[in-house]
């Protein structure tokens, strides 16, 4: 079964059945308003979305055109995101950048932040920043939405409550980064509003794809429309999501529609080493800190830049016969017009937060005069 | 105005508002359902709600008594709980005791992380926790919950988005901090569910000891019944809320419901120095972590034990009349009896998660016969 929500003008927006190839939507409304109420009452709801699923497939219920750019985050605002760090490779080597030691427990010990959850980003709205000096980046990754876990649960309680499967884009403002974390408490202003897949996916969507705790398909990155990455999401996860569940678990309830991240996805290269680019023949990458840190490994220095006003990147997963999965986040970066001005409100709206935009408004507009876009 | 959420069973409470003197309630259901649902629609909302309270002081409306330990946080899960450390004075203290050198810029770019928001504790409920050993301690902070707030803000735009205050106990798991700090990601097992007071009140409420920016009334701290801390939270503040509702606006937009807290009230000694303990004169702390810190100065040790099973800690304030403002957070610590087997299970309840506790669980049980209890 695949979920999305789609833009009507309240926070929440409303809750569609999408079919497997993510091109039809069916209405969900009458069985659960938005996907929280169906996250907050799962078993109850699950079996009514499931046979709506099955007559979407078959024509039996009256299906609209499911537009990718119509669709917000799958839960637009969130009671919870926490995102791992379980590539450890890509720990490890941006450590390796700035000549630090990782710490041999980070193999066994799991990194995670907790990630606002306030305001997600519509998969195609625009990543708008007041300043290109920030270091703006975006972290390709996949995710789970998971159902109430109880404090302490143990790993296969865990795995048990994995309900959906998505993509995300984690923004990331590498910049003010090593500021803000030399503070000790973790990130805030260097993680602003990340963007979601168009759509969430029960596990059996991904057939043996999916072993339980990882998602065993290359993660499509594209930069400008250039290739990009192409990690597999289910190679060098040391930690599986079973385990990162586990791990936030350890001394609280997780509430159901609690977002669970896997962080970049990053694989190493053939030899064990740094991945190489896809221009190399490597598999890429999922950021681009991690680009930047293999050419200071391996010339001295970082030579891609990092996001410019009017770089475009785009997040997506194919299944075995390339279909995809999840539709596709394709986010450009755009200068922020400053409070109380965004760019929508060029266009004649008011658009007060991220999360909650009027029907007409978030999609990608048209580039500003001021993009310097760099290719 | 004072606001709270009753236990019904849902996730969310069912809104309600409070009288001035905090005895009395009237379902604000035909308003709102939801404390969330009216920040969500607070400028169309708030004048119905205003208009209830001055119909519940003058017996207009059918009302009900108003019962503390029936009420859950006034957001039960939230989509932020943002936390800052607005009481320098506190984290200079903490960082002396272990011989630490404060940067200078900690008087002028505030300390603020990212809180867990989706299980609130109800502000009776007990803290249950696996082991003792975690280091359990309370921290008491006022806090504001906010309308949307623009990436980007000013401090006036801020200042503008206030609509409530309330109380919090911030559970600190200490032994875990240093540890999960030194990750580098900030707090997460070590920042388990908080609890918030019974009643939040708008700014009004607390007529000339509002400021715009600060609550200038003492924070009344109790453990085990005994007066532990009177530290005015209008003192030493040195960053205000609206400061710290930009600071967090920086780089992306809050949503309508956002939480943001003081951090744990700390008033420097009469001489400059750390406060003194109530038993020694003077207005004592809201935290464990504070007296253990003197004492280390004082006595190159702490003597003061972290929370142990039995222990209760009350946090309230009073107006100048000495009536309760926000009703009490008191929370008793208990041994957590593992997954899927809570305490409230014993008396033969199912409680998946501290959030979704049904009508008659939650409040306060009786100590466990495991109980070693430090008086």
């Amino acid at each position: 079964m695949k979920l999305a929500t789609l833009r009507n003008g309240a926070r929440d927006g409303r809750l569609v059945v999408v079919s497997r190839d993510v091109t039809r939507a069916t209405d969900a409304g009458a069985i659960a308003a938005t996907l929280q109420d169906a996250l907050d009452d799962w078993a109850r709801v699950a079996p009514s979305l499931e046979a709506l699923a099955a007559q979407l497939e078959i024509g039996a219920v009256p299906a609209e055109r499911f537009h990718e750019h119509d669709a917000l985050s799958p839960l637009p605002r969130a009671f919870q995101w926490l995102d791992g760090s379980a590539y450890v490779n890509h720990v490890e080597l941006v450590r390796k950048a700035r000549g630090a030691e990782m710490p041999p427990s980070f193999w066994s010990d799991p990194l995670m932040y907790q990630g606002g959850s306030d305001a997600f980003l519509a998969p195609r709205a625009p990543i708008q920043m007041a300043d290109e000096s920030f270091g703006i980046d975006f972290e390709g990754e996949a995710a789970v939405i998971i159902g109430d876990v109880a404090m302490g649960a143990s790993r296969e309680a865990a795995a048990a409550a994995i309900i959906l499967i998505l993509l995300v884009n984690d923004v990331s403002l590498r910049n003010l980064i090593p500021a803000e974390l030399a503070k000790g408490f973790g990130f805030l202003q260097s993680k602003p509003s990340s963007a979601f897949s168009p759509v969430a996916v029960t596990p059996g969507e991904l057939g043996p794809a999916w072993d339980g705790g990882k998602v065993h398909f290359p993660l499509r990155v594209s930069l400008n429309g250039a290739p990009f990455g192409r990690a597999n999401a289910g190679v060098d996860m040391t930690f599986d999501f079973p385990t990162l569940i586990a791990h936030a678990a350890k001394t609280r309830p997780l509430t159901a529609g609690t977002i669970i991240g896997s962080g970049t996805v990053s694989n190493k290269g053939a030899d064990g080493g740094p991945g190489r680019s896809i221009a190399d023949g490597g598999l890429g990458y999922s950021c681009l800190a991690e680009i930047r840190t293999v050419e200071t490994i391996l010339m001295g220095a970082p030579k891609t830049p990092f996001m410019r006003f009017g770089d475009t990147v785009r997040i997506e997963m194919q299944d075995a016969d390339g279909h995809s999965i999840f539709g596709a986040i394709e986010q450009t970066v755009e200068r922020y017009a400053g409070a109380g001005r965004s760019c929508d409100a060029e266009v004649g709206e008011s658009v007060p937060t991220a999360s909650f935009v009027p029907a007409s408004g978030g999609g990608p507009g048209p580039a500003s005069s001021e993009d310097a876009p760099d290719a």
